[in-house]
């Protein structure tokens, strides 16, 4: 008899299911379902529209898609259910919705079908942007403390000015929801009958801390009045961390799904952390950077020490025993796309098109030849600010050394190197709070893109660069996740940390840092820091009264 | 009887006549002769390679333009040669040439045919870079405090180090020569047979004083033994000051020119330093901008004083009974063409060509409505290094609080700003030594070009910017000399100044300071003058440092 594990992985657009083949660990197949309403940004399906910055999705989407990604490719690769030993779920995150106690979400409750704070606030909804700067400011009168263990600054993009900003703009909502869920937690929630949070979402999207628990009524008081026990009424529920069991499949969910009653659930993961396992990251050590347009990076430790500049510590919060810490670089591909879309002269473009590349691989092909320092330039990535370790938003970027003779790819080389400069810094901070760094392990699509920009990673950092091995790392995380929780004696794993090593995927490439490179790097990150200093920390403000006369 | 004036204006590949009639002060018309042997700048007419950074010409093209023009002019516009009350020229300088004492040019020597050498270096000649850091080093060891007044540096296109090449490499041509000549001494030599030396090329190019004289003997003993008596044996002869007549047309010259006998000829004066009078500017208040790739700026002043940076000055240099003082900025069309080239995305070029329009005016087009500070960037314009006040020529540019959001034509915005900056910078380097800045006045192409410059040259500055009103600066400059050569009794003038007042020439354009305009750009002018200190006076050497390394 076979053994397979899902990994169903909810995107912004679309959930995936992964089948994996616990026996020979290949990825069978997978399934993908398109959500009908997608990120509803303008308006509601009644017609009703949106104010601007809005993003919001319908949950009867995600439990449409459950069905058919799981029927989906258990039918298509013709595995008998009861071969599936386990199931996994990433999501993206923060993106919560109000539900009755029966697991029902209110906009699908007729008198709220219109109230856009009924349906699912994605994670890319700003629309609570001033209440973000509300709960921000009152963090730092009453001086909670747990906000250092944030990065000292609350995001829009985090669960409580969402849930805020329905507390002011739809009381009624608020009122009526017996719970505020995390989608993740739903999802296990429908899976499983059970009621649980994630360890990970509550601890890096809800301020939960493992032994200290949310924050005080006081604090929700201070906020709104009616939101005093908003833990107690509308969150409180069992923490289970990262690699622990949610629950069994209901046999409702398993006769929907086509699959066997009592299928151990793992405990839900955000999509981001879930690549921690997929890339066999099972303790201390290797710091994977999820890199996009922004960058994250992760890093396990046996202790829980405040990083000033981090952007959250939670225990189990990315694999189970350990803390897992996050920082955050604000701008990363987005940079490089800045200068794609402004900077690149037509001479270049029409040439690029002429050889049939696009203007990244033109650029990067034109200065793979400079050698570290050559063009003379030297950038801050700050183009979008600086999460970590300044979290400060107000500064911007900067290039230096130019002259007549300078060229496009150069600047496209400082901007790059730019990057690498600031994931240092990230890198550096773990390092001085003794969080130790060992190893980079990269992914996202600019990694097998970009080989150059891996090997100033690695020649910036001095460390070795590994490639996240597979395209699918939510969906492979998660359904580690559902092997874990599984148990050693259906999986034939001893231990959470035993199936991460055999699961987890790095491509054979490696990027190994080269001395004469590094040594080079190494003068030119020293004039970043000194500028980073300068500019950043308050020797010379001039970016932020620059931003101040902005429009 | 009519009266007319002919002002020579020799440039970089032609020479000019501009015929005036002094009693209307219209421009009557102009003849332009190129020179046949342009600047040879790869070979010599016989064949014989030069090194890279050299810039040669033929003598014989300067003195087959004199003729050539001034019949030209005369002919096509039907004056009586016995009507032309005065002859005025401007040439371009360090422009110089080895002849013997009967003033022919050493290249026209057979034995010195083929000797790079015995031609005429033409100002932007670069041959002679180690010999000017040779020189500066000397000066510097021995503490020639002259150097002072020359911005602290020896330029590689000033007279000296271009004879020290000659001395160096081909001592013989520099034994053989009686004289050493800037060509407008030559020309004014040939017209007149009278040898004197211009106040304003001895003064500005080859480090000569009104009290003090050249430098000394040990000196140039210092430089090379065979220079020692270089003043005595190939320079010394009498010193005429802008605004004296330089002699009177001998009977051959006259016959050649088709000319009268006697007609005096004024004091040759450098090209640009001919615009001074052309726009009318016959005292102190006035700072000329000749604005190009580079821009120089001058002043007069009743007062001779040491200015930190300023790179010259010299009594009677430009007009006659002032000091002339000139200062410099490297980079101002240049580093507009560098940002069109290098950094206009292809969708502007194709929409620019669309309308007709070239990038700059496009660009230009883009940001007028831009308020001061809206964009939130501030540049340095050291793409070419700082001449006045820093002379720094080690120092590259930088730009500063570009976000995502952050257009091209806000770069460019940032980049004209930046010079704006750097003129205000060189203003207030005149008006802390005590010389008075009262009103600015621009000439050169892009003062047309572009009025959106001149006014944030007007609000960067808080002065009110005019144009210059002839396209021919340096002719009608030199024209108005040799009104002014001709004297009281021929021209009509009692004085200099009244000349320069009635034949100079503003466009009735003025760009006035806008208060609102004026504030904004003072706050960003702070910021500036921030950034210039740290990055240009050894806070932070980074942009040496990153020098350094460039290949």
């Amino acid at each position: 008899m076979g053994k397979y594990a899902i990994g169903l992985d909810y995107g912004t657009l679309s959930v995936r299911a992964l089948l994996i083949n616990v026996e020979t660990r290949e990825e069978v197949g997978s399934y993908i379902y398109e959500y009908p309403h997608g990120s509803m940004e303008t308006e509601l399906p009644c017609g009703k529209k949106l104010p601007i910055n809005w993003a919001l999705q319908h949950p009867a989407d995600y439990v449409e898609g459950l069905e058919k990604t799981i029927r989906g490719v258990v039918s298509e690769n013709h595995i008998p259910p009861e071969e599936v030993i386990g199931i996994g779920v990433d999501f993206t995150s923060s993106t919560i919705l109000p539900v009755l106690s029966d697991k029902t979400p209110l906009c699908e409750l007729p008198e709220f079908k219109e109230e856009p704070n009924a349906y699912v606030k994605l994670w890319k909804h700003h629309g609570a942007e001033k209440q973000a700067q509300y709960i921000d400011r009152i963090c730092k009168e009453r001086g909670e403390e747990w906000l250092s263990l944030y990065g000292g600054k609350v995001s829009s993009e985090w669960m409580l000015p969402k849930v805020l900003e329905t507390v002011e703009m739809a009381p009624e909502v608020y009122r009526k929801a017996d719970r505020f869920m995390e989608a993740m937690d739903w999802i296990t929630w429908i899976l499983t009958g059970e009621e649980s949070r994630s360890a990970c979402a509550a601890g890096y999207k809800m301020f939960y801390h493992h032994e200290k628990g949310y924050p005080g009524k006081e604090f929700f008081k201070a906020l709104n009045p009616m939101m005093e026990n908003f833990v107690e009424e509308k969150l409180e529920a069992p923490i289970k961390g990262v690699g622990e069991c949610a629950g069994y499949l209901t046999k409702e969910m398993a006769d929907r799904l086509g699959l066997k009653e009592g299928t151990p659930v793992a405990t839900a993961i955000i999509d981001a952390h879930a690549s921690v396992p997929a890339c066999g990251i099972d303790g201390p050590g290797k710091m994977l950077i999820i890199m996009g347009t922004s960058s994250c990076h992760m890093i396990q430790s046996e202790k829980e020490e405040g990083i000033p500049g981090n952007c959250g510590i939670v225990k189990d919060g990315m694999i189970p025993g350990y803390f897992g810490y996050e920082s955050g670089q604000c701008c990363v591909g987005d940079q490089f796309a800045w200068f794609v879309k402004n900077c690149v002269p037509e001479k270049y473009a029409v040439d690029a098109r002429e050889k049939g590349m696009n203007l990244h691989t033109y650029l990067t092909e034109k200065c793979k030849d400079l050698e570290p320092g050559e063009s003379g330039l030297v950038a801050l990535d700050w183009f979008n600010g600086v999460r970590s370790p300044l979290m400060d938003f107000n500064l911007t970027g900067m290039i230096l050394g130019m002259n007549l003779q300078t060229k496009p790819e150069e600047i496209y080389l400082a901007l790059l190197e730019s990057t690498a400069y600031g994931t240092r810094m990230i890198m550096e901070n773990f390092e001085n709070h003794g969080v130790e760094v060992n190893e980079i392990v990269v992914a996202g699509g600019i990694a097998n893109k970009n080989p150059l920009l891996m090997q100033i990673y690695a020649d910036v950092c001095n460390k070795t660069v590994r490639i996240c091995g597979t395209e699918q790392s939510g969906a492979l995380g998660s359904a580690i996740l559902g092997i874990i929780a599984a148990g050693e004696e259906v999986s034939g794993y001893q231990s959470a940390q035993d199936v991460i090593a055999a699961f987890g995927r790095l491509q054979d490439v490696k990027y190994v840092p080269d001395a004469k490179r590094v040594a080079a790097y190494e003068k030119l990150y020293q004039e970043y820091t000194t500028l980073f200093d300068y500019f950043g920390k308050g020797e010379n403000d001039v970016m932020k009264r620059l931003m101040e006369g902005r429009k």
